[in-house]
């Protein structure tokens, strides 16, 4: 590209003719000049992940992170401007480096393979022994229910590939996460000793990529791990070849009494309503072996910026707004669970909630849970965010922490969009690291949502 | 993010009513799962970028991309499918490595510090011995002016900050990248032996990204060189403390005499208005510090796979569809006049033409400069583009090489329009290498490319 020939005109006269909304358009303007030209997203995205890093419930990193949260909405919003609210998390280790080989025998030749692999969260551990069986691939749940008499002593492999023809990632993590969920339990349940799931990422390296299981207590708690996929590639290979494979697995998972965390939780005081409330967060908490940039690091940081740069325009909201670094929604939702129960016993009016949580990309829109009659009312919205490239609005939408608020205080509530096309190459895995964040896509989704918080606390829904 | 609480429905029932708008979804959501399931894309950027590399105009390169695009339109669309078109290109080679040192005398103490450089295209070496002189900064071309005086013997630097509060990045580029082109020639009017130019990028990083100057032949060729962010920030610092600075600056472009390249034209033949042309392209030439994956490989990948998909699902269009990979977009535009001159001389009419060169990102639409008459039709096109994200659709719109098409023979064209947020972090500098592209958001562009290319030719415009 070497020039413009015809500069399209990006910021066009806004086709909304009352002074109202160019009223605002000049405020989200005022937020977006403040928001692009700050260093802080940039510093603060780097300390939590370099200085503090991985931080999962239970880990001394996850009192850092929170400390840190504590002294950053101190920091721009003054001593009485922030708290931190306890709740009991679990405390889940991995107890050590996870190690696999496959050991493939073909043609009489007998070949041992490194594997890349990761246990899921919530798994207990192989023992020092580690756990060896021949390995059984299924390729979907009815397809292990076929094969159920074959599970017993064998290591379950669910390879179930990750749909690339679905436009949404978010589509196709939806219709396999289940596999990893479920999917050890179930396999459990027939005999099986362990299970290896299928890395659920649209990626073409071999970075394994972790995430939650949840043990149903009927059956044995037996070990899961999630493979990369190029040794999943080299397996469906082999396989397809005729080899007999047999899996060691060595895993260390395991559980240590529940303990103490905290969401981190700032505010601004509402001049017209300060009992009703707006919340915006992210979640602090974060897979232990990468840094937890995208996930939730970039939430985080949304979240902190709205709250930097209200305050720093000196803006009077006339509703109180929350903004909540929520702990501990990788593998437990005491965070989410604990902020809705406390707000719910204190009788607080929660007029709308939005959750960032899918990643520091581009933004492109929201996605909302709001009444029918609100749609009318953001219609007229649209237009000011038009000049930020947003042009996204779905019916539907939220988060895992500010479900709990939805579903038990009927909440109003919109998960943040950005693009979604790189999020599950970074999804769980090491390579969730600052450097894989571009500072400028996540500063304008903060851009984005900072402007609907303002037209919402404006105007209502 | 640990689940989908509110899977959005993305796949929304299209709101026309009409039948073929319902075919075509279906049509174009066949292209979508081609291009999505291919290694092609993946592996046709590789190769560009890793076995060819920089391909800048006159270069060894540049005949054997010429050769393997040839090869790619032969393979997806047989022997008869492609041809080069001749065209006599400038050949300016940068003549080994760029270095500069600026010296530095503050508070009585000398401080030699590097400088990361690269010669702007088309600029004239130093000579062996390099330039040496005092540094004096202007800060616009106004500024320029009033210190005119003071300009002889000394090197102008033109510290002109990319506009980070601009939502699109080339509208900061568009703004700027005049100090580049013709910022050299208007310095040496005034006497200053040599030119810095403040790198055109959002980055953070301290790759010099270079581009053309284009010299007024009424003054004398002095060199110019685009200096790194950071370097840039050192020295504004050190400026600011009252700092005397001074620079050397050694390099070696020169011209060869003209040569031959080609345009790599592919070619899906009409089967009613086979005299009526749809082109769509990219151009093949990149500068020599980098890989040219975004600029413009992905504009050529994106034209191949347009020409592989509609060749493998066997479609046959009304008009012919040309695919041009453009000879020397960067430092001449030779290929593009070239093409269009053909065009006329010939007496063809040309009724679109598409040009990609924004890079590989995520798509978000088109900008096109049509008839207003066109509009109409185009509103009811919107709604097929919306399962893919993409939204933007700009009036105005085009691009270099397709420009001489619209400027001499009236041809309605457009630009792609990608996620613009990082292209400028790697335009002309050394990190624009394959792994700076996603390959998943790479072919959603061409998926997007080659549903509006099948529209317009069964529609028209």
């Amino acid at each position: 590209m070497r020039k413009l020939v015809l500069l399209p005109l990006i910021f066009v006269a806004l086709s909304a003719s009352s002074q109202q909304l160019s009223g605002d358009s000049v405020f989200i303007k005022r937020i977006s000049n403040n928001i692009l030209s700050s260093g802080e997203a940039n510093d603060n995205l780097w300390y939590l992940c370099k200085k503090i890093g991985a931080r999962l419930s239970g880990s001394p990193q996850m009192v850092k992170a929170e400390n840190w949260g504590l002294a950053i909405f101190h920091k721009y919003g003054g001593p009485n401007s922030a708290w931190l609210q306890e709740c009991m998390v679990p405390h889940w280790v991995r107890g050590g480096r996870d190690t696999a080989t496959a050991t493939c025998k073909i043609n009489g030749k007998t070949q041992v393979l490194p594997l890349h692999v990761l246990a899921l969260g919530n798994s207990l551990g192989t023992g020092t022994k580690g756990v060896k069986a021949e390995i059984i691939t299924v390729k979907s749940f009815d397809d292990l229910e076929s094969k159920k008499d074959q599970l017993k002593g064998r290591i379950v492999f669910y390879d179930i590939p990750f749909d690339d023809t679905l436009i949404n990632p978010f589509e196709a993590y939806g219709k396999y996460a289940g596999y990893r969920g479920v999917g050890p339990s179930r396999a459990a349940k027939y005999g099986a000793v362990a299970v290896m799931v299928r890395s659920m990422s649209n990626s073409t390296d071999n970075y394994p990529h972790t995430g939650s299981l949840r043990y149903n207590d009927s059956f044995p708690k037996i070990p899961a791990v999630a493979i990369g996929l190029r040794d999943v590639k080299l397996l469906s290979d082999l396989s397809a070849k005729g080899a007999s494979l047999t899996a060691f697995i060595k895993t260390g998972g395991k559980f240590f009494p529940d303990t103490t965390g905290h969401n981190v939780i700032g505010e601004i005081k509402g001049s017209e309503f300060p009992n009703e409330y707006i919340t915006i967060g992210g979640h602090l908490d974060s897979w232990d072996p990468a840094e937890g940039a995208h996930d939730d690091g970039a939430g985080c940081i949304h979240t902190i910026e709205v709250f930097r740069v209200l305050n720093e325009l000196g803006y009077k909201p006339r509703h109180t707004i929350r903004f909540v670094l929520f702990a501990n929604e990788e593998n437990g939702l005491k965070g989410g669970n604990k902020y809705a129960e406390e707000a719910k016993a204190k009788g607080e009016k929660h007029i709308f909630a939005l959750e960032s949580d899918e990643g520091g990309f581009s933004p492109r829109g929201f996605g909302l849970t709001v009444p029918d009659s609100s749609w009318a009312r953001i219609e007229t919205w649209k237009k000011l965010f038009e000049p930020y490239h947003v042009f996204e609005w779905r019916k539907g939408g939220g988060g895992a922490d500010i479900g709990p608020l939805a579903r038990n205080m009927n909440t109003p509530v919109a998960g943040f969009i950005p693009d979604s096309q790189r999020y599950f190459d970074h999804h769980h895995a090491a390579n969730d690291v600052f450097e894989a964040v571009n500072i400028r896509e996540l500063k304008l989704g903060a851009v984005n949502i900072a402007a609907l918080i303002y037209l919402i606390d404006k105007y209502g829904l």
